[in-house]
């Protein structure tokens, strides 16, 4: 599923501490976005090319 | 790229809050895992099984 992030890499993983976090951050999930770890809304061509359903994952400071 | 989860929803996006975090809560990025939206390690057999290489985000409090 992921075509184009970090192919050198075995295992692309992301970590972040809480605080250096903005007050939201929306975390690509479909491995298509042009900035990576974040999403760009790429999902939604993808989803419509494809009839997948993916989105992405939203964290946010009240 | 999602097969099983959530399938009647047109888009699958998830959002928390940061107080509502654990210490450490990994999130799933191949859409596998039998507890997404949180990793439950299945993406090392999905890369094992389809030379991919995808793995979590890690968000984490200091």
């Amino acid at each position: 599923m992921n075509r184009k992030i970090d192919l050198d890499n075995v295992k692309v993983v992301h970590s972040f501490d809480i605080e250096d976090l903005d007050q939201k951050a929306v975390f690509c999930r479909c491995w298509k976005s042009e900035k990576f770890p974040y999403c760009d809304g790429t999902h939604n061509k993808h989803n419509e090319l494809t009839g997948d359903n993916v989105g992405p994952l939203i964290i946010q400071k009240k």
